[in-house]
């Protein structure tokens, strides 16, 4: 399944931030994909540094001399593809420089996500690019199925992380009718570099270790983002309560979904029928990897750009449960980029992705 | 609010298993109380090895040598309290021996908390003594009410871990009438100790470290217990959904509680609403501490007996949560164990218990 | 061995930075201590909250409402002793004032614990105030020895964590002459909380999680407070070789110390003489607990004011090693604080040091 | 510096022992190995799954399934290669049957690394192959350089982790006269993974989290393969003091080594000497990574297959410090196994080891 598709040509790539958690996980995946070159990197913090001294990547990216990200901006032109591993706001006025510069753009970051008017309220900006957002091609290839419109997307908006996980948590249940729309409840759980590479008092050791806490309770960015990709994706109408939590482990996200099983759906095996909905589901999804309720979990999935699912049912309770686990930066952020990308270049999707070790133990 | 009720004479104590997650933090507790002296313990891991040497308690306690299990059998009759720190399996052949030794027992296990006619279902066994399971008295001070039965009481079944933090996370909004009776989902997350201390491949830190996984996905035993308190405590009906979930921390459980807020109780200030129903909750309640909902935290209450609350809620999405941090081996074992003993015995419902100094950091 | 001297009259109590870890952890014990009273506490960071809100300690410390720096400084002369927990530059300055107030002082920061030529090179700055820094007395009771001075000083100067440590760990075998006083390397191991509570990437769970790493190697300060310590504990010319690693843990100082056997002293029993030399060492000390030398952990220690110490040599090798385990907050810091205090005043030196429970698991 | 040495044809491989958490490791990296195809796994636990279900692989080695180790036996002589990830005693049984198989075997286990007259002392029983331990060859390519030897090896001895980490932090210096060979004291930290994949109550994670304790102090069967290691090295004579720590993380050992500093070497600039003796010993060894002392931590070698080396010293006080930090599953186990076998059958030695993504975060 991971053939390439013809013989491709290969393609050039850039990143701009390499030195955030996303953006280091990207490099060390690219420094491996046997169709993209890392050609470009860009860090404020690392610039004039060679990559292979603060990133244990393969040659010849090794050999990349980060740039400043002012220095980088000449250099746009000369890949074929930038991945923006930015804040929101430095992303929407990049992308058009990316662009016009000749390049095609994978963004990390929500700048191009949501419908312009929601931009105010949920990322506290007004969006300065409409045009371009509309433009702009969101995709989770397991969940949105874009792949026409990637081959010849300008600017691909990469999904986030908790929306990764979340949308591929309870869409195999509301496509297949055992979940009501209007009950989706998700209690997602994160590791830190979620919240990326920062100094902040209240992400430090001493804070998060021995904890967990719930935060942005019923007002996290990514909450509309869910309703709009599972929307897009064959289950319109829905609008999940969505609260997050910090977990004391640095990469991964359990997302736990509850709803009401649908009259009549249970029957008598409701356990058997969640199942097969989401056995059903990875057919023909090469990331997809189904397991027993009880044996999602980090472990399995970190390291990897895999999601793996679960589920289980209570007919007498009428509620069904199911979970996801991702690794955050690799199918929540860098590997689904680069899944994405694949699609755009036409290349097999699982190029450069399926080597990546499980994280296990 | 600590003082005694009266000049109390002091009441001797036991406990057997002395040497569990449970045990010792009750020994920690007894030890340093104002009106308990500990008199005797058993442990068959530290049989004649001296307290002191394997905890770091205070004299005279730590001065008692380990008696096994069945060498302490001999001496049941020569305190006023026996708290078993026993398997469910264990207690229930025990507590008639101890109260017939002429001594009171508070059971930390299973074995007295659900009705006789649940233990093979939830417990795998036949109740062997439904009549005393019948005479025990359940008690959660903060929800169940039961000081005056306490009094007189000879087996008191101390509330598990979930259910304590399950109960005290819901109970304040469902009396309040904020939340659907038949909407009650919890997403409880437990560390370790709450596994108890024993040698298993799946409780190793290699398993543990940099995870968090679910278990026993909506059939675990506190799932039957939490609806039979709610049902003692003022909130009837209630057959919540619950998953818990197993954290990399070794100390506490948050209990994320999700329903539907009910019709019409939100007015234009649901939030406050909310709120506002859990200060009244507080009121009177000494170890119930409410905060704001992003502030409920496993540090904020471990260490202590406190439960800590707090909750949100969204008009629009007719959602409401609520959030319970409890020390699981403090609140939600040993020291609500001595809170129950304490009102056993007549003393202040915090002897003993405010001293504890919080774990934070 | 915790019986007050005499019937004390209680004393008043300030905190000077109580929203750092240290001082949060001096404020739990104090509001629990039979004869001191906690009346001020300062923080710019809680100013204007009551205590009770930020902090699980017991009433009446609860209801403390915290300064500001600046506002505390108009009420120094309403208590007997003030605890500066706060940084060296800051201490040094701060001191005097607290002195001319009319409250004697104990500081927790390393303003008062080297020789006044040693602070440029090792603090970065010359020190201000060098006749009271000869007047400082610098107190770690178990080494030290110090009582008398303590009872009439003015200024006590409370010992870094890393040398509380490191100078239990190897003075009873200095003393008893079984470790060869030029070949002292101390490789010592700590939690996040001796960094104190500050934003900073370094210290982030991401960047500190799954990791050990050593830092400030062979330049840390506390290097040269260990060899002077050393010289004032009857164990003069010791140059310590000293690292410093930390650890993914909150709290605790595991200091591991290598030393060559003294020749003659091991006899056909090395492991047995320096297990007996610690023993010795133990006694009439309270605080020093004795294990075999593969039972020093960090959860021995963590949440006591005890040092576990455990020792073992090798005769072929000429080689010894000792362990000692502290809690940096307690018995490296705040605990200690608080002994010193107690010998200040004439109380028993464990006054409110045993209650501690201990914070295993 | 990875291209093979000529084109190589491929060879078979088999794993006895694959549910092991070295076995796992290896299973990955042969997995996705250029040269090497994984053909037989073995493993009682997982004996008739799909190895892909029960471990993040890549396809074809992905849909092996388990034998059984009973099972596996008939199928040893149908690979070119057997990695034994088997324990001791197990290994020093097995290893000669896979030869008489035909195969070549890289045992991973300590049953082939001592002189058959350590084994009673420090593994407990009496070698019962001794004629095939003198054939062994043991190889730390890095250190030993017996790349001769290993093209026509029939059983290679893989190094244990803590000599891996031991020999690379302290061979450079010695080889390069800064350290006295007399004086070497190693401080080792690991992670919970070199304890291997078990049941046991002092691995369980409420007694390895927050918590740092010695183990087996200098007693550890490591401190002989070290001393032997060194002495096929180039560093002959050397005794060190060994003394591991159990860390809190699931992979990685950090080795603090401790020495005497050579009259004379340091010169002007010690510390300037030590780092270039570094630098120079990592020329021509793909896999040594060097950086500032403060630099090594275990975050830059998890993952990978490098060694991480920093160094430090003090003229003033004699004394010069070394840190190794590797991941003990892959250059402590599988990986320098599979660099092992590339030398076995003349591939680069590089082959299929520099891909592996780092860690990080």
């Amino acid at each position: 399944m991971s053939s390439p598709v013809s013989d491709p040509s290969p393609k050039r790539a850039g990143i701009v931030g390499v030195s955030g958690y996303s953006g280091m996980e990207l490099a060390r995946i690219l420094a491996s994909h046997p169709h993209f070159s890392l050609e470009l990197v860009t860090s404020d913090k690392w610039a004039g540094k060679r990559l292979g001294d603060r990133l244990a990547v393969a040659v010849p990216a090794a050999d990349l001399t980060c740039f400043t990200h002012e220095q980088g901006q000449a250099h746009l032109g000369e890949v074929d593809v930038v991945f923006l591993c930015t804040p929101a706001e430095v992303s929407v006025d990049l992308a058009p420089r990316v662009l016009a510069a000749g390049a095609r753009v994978v963004d990390l970051s929500g700048g191009f996500r949501l419908a312009a008017d929601q931009y105010p309220q949920w990322y506290g900006f007004t969006h300065p690019a409409p045009a371009l957002l509309a433009e702009a091609v969101y995709s989770m290839p397991e969940a949105t199925g874009n792949a026409d419109k990637l081959r010849t997307a300008r600017l691909v908006s990469n999904p986030g992380c908790y929306p990764t996980a979340s949308v591929l948590a309870v869409l195999p249940l509301l496509r297949a009718g055992f979940m009501e729309a209007d009950s989706v409840i998700i209690d997602a759980k994160s590791g830190t570099t979620g919240a990326g590479r920062k100094a902040s008092e209240e992400m430090s050791f001493s804070e998060v270790a021995d904890d967990i806490r719930p935060y942005r309770v019923l007002r996290h960015q990514h909450q509309p983002e869910i309703d709009r990709a599972l929307g897009m994706s064959g289950a319109p109408h829905v609008r999940v309560t969505f609260v997050p939590h910090l977990l004391p482990v640095r990469r991964g996200i359990l997302a736990t979904a509850y709803g009401r099983l649908r009259h009549g759906t249970g029957g008598s095996d409701p356990v058997g029928g969640v199942r097969k909905a989401l056995a059903d589901f990875a057919e023909e999804r090469p990331f997809v990897h189904v397991v027993a309720a009880e044996e999602v979990r980090l472990q399995a999935a970190v390291g990897t750009n895999r999601v793996v699912l679960g589920a289980s049912a209570d007919a007498k309770l009428g509620s069904v449960v199911t979970f996801a686990a991702i690794d955050n930066l690799v199918k929540g952020a860098a590997g689904q980029a680069v899944q994405n990308a694949n699609l755009m270049f036409g290349f097999s999707e699982t190029a450069g992705l399926l080597r990546l070790a499980g994280a296990m133990p």
